[in-house]
């Protein structure tokens, strides 16, 4: 079917988001079908707005530079849209836009919220019988969305990771009496990101002790792990995820707790809060560190399977819409374990919709404080290699979508 | 003078310390006039409690992975050594070391506190005429070592800042309405540092605005200037150093100071209480990003001068000891200002110790809260260069000599 493409990002920025896009637009370029790309300037926002970039008439820099650039490089948002059985407004909107821009192919790229935006637009036009394929592409650093083996962005924000625990571990040993160094990572429900903190125990220097949110948090025995691990070593280094929960359920970090418009907690403070009760309750100097939005935003430091698989996953995006499939996610098939290789699938947007993947038992050890042989069987693949950072005269150079066109 | 080398690591580790200590390696092992080369586990406390790393036993992979390493590879230390004058025992026990290993060349690798440690222990063996040479080998993140250009150690943690914020200021960018993200960042007396966050500019993502510790932190000026950049902006990005004080001496952070053993405050928590002020005062949201020791453990991104420049000092220090000079500090002197090139030199240690180099008035701008051209004539020869990484497998490799030896 002839006709526009329209692009859009959504959901908290990765790495990779915008080698995704990459792959979009390169995909786009190539097919005879689609005629002009636009891109939502933030997300559904954008196209609300009627604020559309048109990506072709970007330069060749600022479309070549996109897999090197972190963020959204074309403006991410987080906007709840209204169920159109209760309120049309957005959706009646939506129509005018795509029939003004001539839009055939819908693509957004989010987590398991943007899922769900897409799904909803979808049924819309289905029902007033507007003819545009709609195809949701993957991407988060929480590796949460189901139906596919990992998620782009992952990879990349696993690695850095593993590498800066390495980091701090190494500079925690310097001293003879090292303090007990709290590590906050990403993850609201799903622990994957502070997992792969174990990885940087392959060269000796991981965490002691590793907390994710699918077990609830019991602090005293917490207490008990970090004396233990503290009168071995004298030192002690602990991962834990912004997401640990008590067995009623309620978040550590609640007592500074918002809700954003999806109705999530704003998470973060768990490691200050831990290491205050460390320095106070226990007598042991204790020091927090939070990798905050650097561990989702360190272009320098991608894996190069990632940014590969990331770029794939759009191109295979127009792929199948080209194709006539709608109302899918593109997913990532692993074929073999022993030699890492990914068929790219599809699945029903549906079921996708605001579903959570979480660590599996089998991933985590009997004493619920580190990860098994399967876990680092599973997550190895996905950091290996490194994709060239754009350096010149000492800083990256990033794509200036956002800010110049 | 034929004898043997004692080298030593103290304060707070650097990505190239151990740079400095492959060059001290090297040029030892060239040398026909050292014999053996040791290293002290954890600085003078390893010499104190006769626990010494026989370098010459390492293995080949430990010593070459040595300018790729963090941290301290042979352990660092904060002991503040008695005035030999009030308490000889620490000296009498080195004297006994010294002459137990046939010390003749002691090189000391580290920063103002450091050079202090070297120097007394040079007078006393002075004065009980036992017959070797001192040199300190300058290393310090914070650049305030007086004499000297600048540090090893300042131009990798310089590239990292500055990548890191440009990469946190993308992400920021990527929402429609930002927050009002406050990075800080280490340097307790001299904003070196913080200043760096500057260079992020250059890709037009850098702070909107900078205060060092240099300029009395006045916090009225600081939520107008907030104010004013958020109403164009609607987002700013600050960086902030750990150290600044109000016109009173008073660091902004020191409710919860602590002093260490030489007397220092122990920082940090600035960012969360400039965060919480323009929460509840200004009603903006707000975001802490604490750099913490990450900033200076980040191997993964060192600055190819950097290491080149702190693998030469290491070196420079066995050729001035061999040429029969002592109680002097390696400097660097930097010949051309437009052709960047640095003269290796030296200046008496008891000059350097506990004398800090802040940064200059004429780097900073007229508004107090950016830098001048000045700044980035000074630090951008600084941060050129990106030292390969020892990736295997997605993760790096460290030398192993802190476990295993």
């Amino acid at each position: 079917m002839k006709g526009n493409l329209l692009y859009g990002q959504s959901g908290g920025p990765t790495t990779v988001i915008n080698a995704t896009a990459y792959g979009v637009i390169k995909a786009a370029f190539a097919s005879e079908e689609i005629e002009e790309v636009y891109a939502m300037r933030h997300g559904i926002m954008g196209a609300l707005n009627d604020d559309l970039i048109h990506v072709n008439k970007l330069s060749e820099e600022q479309i070549e530079l996109l897999p090197k650039t972190p963020g959204a490089a074309f403006g991410s948002v987080r906007y709840k849209i209204a169920n159109a059985k209760e309120d049309e407004t957005d959706y009646v909107r939506l129509l005018y836009i795509f029939k003004k821009y001539n839009i055939r192919y819908f693509l957004y790229n989010g987590g398991n919220d943007s899922m769900d935006t897409c799904y909803k637009i979808s049924e819309y036009m289905r029902k007033v019988d507007y003819d545009i394929k709609f195809v949701g592409l993957p991407k988060t650093i929480d590796n949460d969305l189901p139906f596919t083996d990992h998620t782009p962005g992952f990879g990349s924000a696993a690695k850095y990771i593993a590498n800066t625990i390495m980091e701090i571990h190494y500079d925690m040993i310097a001293y003879p009496k090292g303090k007990i160094t709290i590590v906050e990572i990403m993850g609201r429900h799903a622990g994957w990101l502070t997992a792969s903190s174990a990885i940087a125990s392959l060269s000796g220097y991981g965490p002691d002790l590793i907390y994710l949110p699918e077990i609830p948090f019991d602090i005293d025995q917490f207490k008990q792990d970090v004396q233990r691990v503290y009168e071995e070593k004298e030192q002690c280094l602990v991962a834990v995820s912004e997401g640990i929960m008590n067995k009623d359920g309620d978040f550590i970090s609640s007592s500074s707790a918002l809700k954003d418009a999806f109705g999530h907690f704003q998470l973060g403070g768990v490691a200050p809060k831990l290491a205050n009760i460390i320095d106070s309750e226990m007598k042991y100097k204790a020091r927090s560190i939070e990798l905050s939005t650097i561990q989702r935003s360190a272009a320098h430091l991608q894996s190069l399977t990632d940014v590969t698989e990331a770029i794939e996953v759009g191109k295979r995006g127009v792929a199948v819409a080209l194709d006539g499939e709608s109302d899918v996610m593109i997913t990532m098939k692993r074929k073999d374990q022993k030699d890492y290789e990914i068929e790219y699938t599809s699945h029903p947007l549906k079921d996708v919709a605001n579903v959570e993947r979480v660590v599996p038992k089998h991933m985590i050890n009997k004493e619920q404080n580190g990860m098994t042989q399967e876990f680092f069987d599973y997550v190895l693949p996905l950091i290996q290699g490194e994709y060239p950072s754009g350096f010149k005269g000492g800083i990256q150079q990033f794509s200036t979508i956002l800010k110049n066109s």
